[in-house]
C-alpha cells in the first residue's frame, strides 16, 4: 500500500512559554508523512524552495518516505510560518505567514503514483484538494484537512473537496464555525447534512470525536504530563489515522475507531517534542505500546 | 446504604445566550442529592431560609431522599446566586453570591445520621468540610468538592479536607491552580503527592480524568447536541458517581470507573434542563440505555 501525503513542506519559527526555537522543520505534510511512515509506505508530495536546508532534506529521507514527489523550486523560497503559543498552549497566536513557493504550487505526480492506495490532502486550496482527488482516483480512502483560513475564504469550494472525500479531519473551533453550530455533534450532523461522508473533529488535547452516518465515537486525550509544543500534532493525527487505515485489509467502524486511536496515540508523541523533532526517533513498538495503555486508560465494563 | 449529602440549597438566576431563568432551584447539594438518589438512599444536609419557596422544598420531597437535615432557619435568607453563561457555554460569570444562611452555617445530624455509609462534602468551607467528616466516622466513602474561591482563600485547610477524603472531585482548572501545575496529569499528581488518595478532574464537557497511586482513567464527554444550562454538572457528576459507589458492594477500581461514568452521564442528562430540572423528571432506566451507549461510543478494540 502506498498513502500519498501532499501539503506544506516548511520551516517554522516557534515560541512555547519555555523555549524558542527558530529554523524547526514544519509543515502540514512533514509530520503527517512521519506520522504515516509509522504504518505504511508514505509518498510525500509537496514543494520547497532552494534554501531548503540540506539537514531538514536528511531529516525526511526515511526508509518508508518515497521522496519523489518532493519538488525543489529553482529560485523559489521555501514557506515559512512563525507561531507563539500562550501559557496554557491551548491556543496560539500567528506571528507570520510566508507562503514562498506554495503561493502558486503545480503539484504533478511522478510516474506511477497515480495509482495509490490512498491520500490525505493535508490544509491548503480546496481546488487544489479537488485536483488531488481527482489525480488518485483508485485511491480506497481520501481524507482532507482544513483551516479556518480556508473556512473564512474558500467555503463553497472547501465544501465541494469535503464532499469529494471519504474523511474530513477539522479542529473543533473550525467545525463550530464551518457549521454554524455550537455543539459538536450538531457541527458534525451539519456537516453530514452537507454532503460530507465522515467528520473527525480534533479536539487537541481532549482527544477526537468521529461522527458518520454509521458511527459516532469518541476518544479522550491521552494524559500526558509535559507539552513541549503542539505544533503538528493535528498532522500527526491525520497521519497516523490514514497511515494505520491504509494498512488494514478491511476498512470498518471497528477499523476506524482504531485508526483514531493511532492517530491520537502518535498525536501524543508528536506534543512531546519540538515540531516533528519526536517523530523522528519514534518507533512502531512505542506507538503499539502506549495504544495498549490507552486502553486500559479508557476501558470501562457495562456490568459489576 | 445512605449516603450524606452536605452543602448548599440555594435560589439561582441564570442567564445563557439563549433564555433568562430567575428563581431557579440551584445549590451544590441540590444536584448531588438529586443525582445520587438514582442510586441510592440519599441525606440532605443543608440549611436554608425562611422564604425558601414552598414549590422548592416539593421539588426535594423525592422517595430516596430524606430531607429530616433540611433545616428552615428562622429569619435566615436562603442563599442566592447568578451567573450569566457565555456564547459557547463553557465559560460563566458570576453575577453575584448571597451567602444568607450559609454566611454562618453549623451542620447538625438528625438523630442515626452519624451511621451513613458515605459523604459527599459539596464546595464549601474546608473547615466545615473537615467537621462533616469526623461526624461519620464509619462511612465506607467520602469525598469532598471545591471552587477557586477556597483554594484562594483557605488553601492550607483545603489541603487538610483532602487528605482527610477519599476523594476529591474538582474542576480542570482549579485542578491546575491548585497544585500549580499546567497539565492535568501532573495536577493529579501532584495533589496525590500533597496527601490526597485520589483525584476526580472534571473537564466539563470533554468528561473527566481519575488519577489515584493505582490507577488512571479517562472518560470523554458525552455528545450533546444541545446544552440549556450547564449550572450544577458538575454536582451531579459528583451525587452520580458518590451514589453509584455507595450503592456496590465491592468498592475496587472497576466499580470506581463504572461510576464515573455514571457521573458523567447523570451530568450529561442535566445541562439538558435548566438548574435541576432534567434531574426531576429523570429515571434510573434512562441512565442505564446511556450508560450502555456511552460504552458503544467509546469502545474500541486491541486488535483488529
Amino acid at each position: 500500500m502506498s498513502l500519498l501525503v501532499a501539503g506544506w513542506v516548511a520551516i517554522d519559527e516557534i515560541e512555547t512559554p519555555f523555549e524558542r526555537r527558530e529554523g524547526s522543520l514544519g509543515g502540514s505534510a512533514t509530520c503527517a508523512a512521519l506520522a504515516a511512515s509509522l504504518f505504511t509506505d508514505v509518498r510525500l508530495l509537496a514543494a520547497v524552495g532552494e534554501d531548503f536546508p540540506e539537514t531538514m532534506l536528511r531529516a525526511l529521507e526515511r526508509p518508508r518516505i518515497d521522496l519523489a514527489g518532493l519538488e525543489v523550486i529553482e529560485g523559489g523560497r521555501t514557506s515559512r510560518w512563525g507561531g507563539r503559543y500562550h501559557y496554557d498552549m491551548n491556543s496560539r497566536d500567528t506571528l507570520y505567514t510566508v507562503l514562498g513557493v506554495n503561493e502558486r504550487w503545480e503539484p504533478r505526480l511522478p510516474p506511477g503514483w497515480e495509482v495509490s492506495s490512498g491520500l490525505f490532502a493535508a490544509a491548503g486550496d480546496p481546488v487544489l484538494q479537488q485536483r488531488l482527488m481527482a489525480m488518485v482516483p483508485g485511491a480506497r480512502v481520501r481524507m482532507v484537512d482544513t483551516i479556518k483560513f480556508f473556512i473564512d475564504g474558500a467555503r463553497d469550494e472547501l465544501m465541494k473537496a469535503i464532499r469529494a472525500a471519504d474523511f474530513v479531519s477539522i479542529n473543533e473551533s473550525e467545525a463550530r464555525e464551518l457549521a454554524g453550530m455550537p455543539s459538536i455533534a450538531r457541527a458534525g450532523r451539519a456537516l453530514l447534512d452537507g454532503g460530507s461522508k465522515a467528520v473527525i473533529v480534533k479536539l487537541g488535547e481532549y482527544g477526537a470525536a468521529y461522527i458518520s452516518g454509521e458511527d459516532y465515537f469518541v476518544a479522550p486525550g491521552y494524559p500526558l504530563e509535559e507539552v513541549v509544543d503542539p505544533t503538528g500534532a493535528g498532522d500527526a493525527f491525520a497521519g497516523g489515522f490514514m497511515g494505520y487505515l491504509d494498512s488494514v485489509g478491511v476498512i470498518d467502524q471497528q477499523a476506524i475507531r482504531r485508526a483514531i486511536v493511532y492517530g491520537s496515540t502518535v498525536a501524543s508523541f508528536c506534543v512531546e517534542g519540538f515540531g516533528p523533532e519526536r517523530l523522528l526517533t519514534l518507533e512502531r513498538e512505542e506507538v503499539e505500546q502506549r495504544y495498549r495503555q490507552f486502553r486500559a486508560l479508557t476501558h470501562f465494563e457495562v456490568e459489576g
